[in-house]
């Protein structure tokens, strides 16, 4: 077992999200990332990367964590593509300390034509209830659609 | 010479702008993507990272397309770091019909404390004359900082 990444003598919650240590949704993971499901979904199937190990920034990762993070983004953006049919996909990472999560999270969204995506970048939670109900039977439709296309 | 991607009778302009058809201040390129500075930068050092193929989301790349684009990431990740020392980095890609760039690019983006990214996701232009008019010299220190590096 590793130990999580320790930040002022608090664990971080990166780690633990990546490590299943707290409760998560997860929809794919290999040797290097963990796919959670967001808890405070932008939309259906709005989904986190995390690198098993502790990053912050993409510049730290070491070649496997690169190369499972890519694959795992390719992997999301078809799934959800299928089973969503959205008019887009968001891929977005904010690193350094403007992000509330010190840890290196990949966000992957569907996103719908017409759908302001500036609310994203605002400080208030979006707090959808139907989709945060949801979640359960989200994770399990993605992680099935995940393991028919790998 | 690959002849660009063709959009009903239109030559795409993300191919375009990743074979330099177009004036384009480019930070750095190898075989698969090249890197150039948004003509309209958020902030100093906003750069596109463009796969030389015509992809329109990130689940089309080859294995090639994407190992070159997350080093590309990493790459500007470190530059941009390095030279003007935000408080964090953005990394994102708009995939799909709410894009109006029909060709795969992803935005590096620095950020600072207490400047919201809402406005990244509106639909009008930054229109930043200062950032405009230094982007031969932010070119310049971006692409030395970049040969430096690699």
């Amino acid at each position: 077992m590793t130990v999580n990444h320790k930040l002022g003598g608090m664990e971080c919650m990166g780690c633990a999200l990546a490590k299943k240590d707290l409760s998560v949704h997860v929809v794919y993971e290999d040797e290097f990332v963990c796919c959670i499901l967001d808890h405070d979904p932008f939309n259906e199937g709005h989904t986190l990367i995390l690198p098993k190990q502790h990053f912050r920034y993409v510049d730290e990762f070491d070649s496997e964590t690169a190369i499972a993070v890519m694959k795992a983004s390719q992997l999301l953006s078809k799934a959800l593509k299928n089973i969503f049919n959205p008019n887009g996909i968001t891929v977005c990472q904010n690193g350094g300390t403007i992000d509330e999560l010190s840890h290196y999270h990949m966000h992957i969204v569907p996103r719908y034509e017409n759908q302001s995506f500036a609310s994203f970048y605002t400080e208030e939670p979006w707090d959808n209830e139907d989709l945060k109900e949801k979640l359960p039977r989200t994770r399990n439709e993605l992680a099935k659609v995940i393991s028919e296309l790998y």
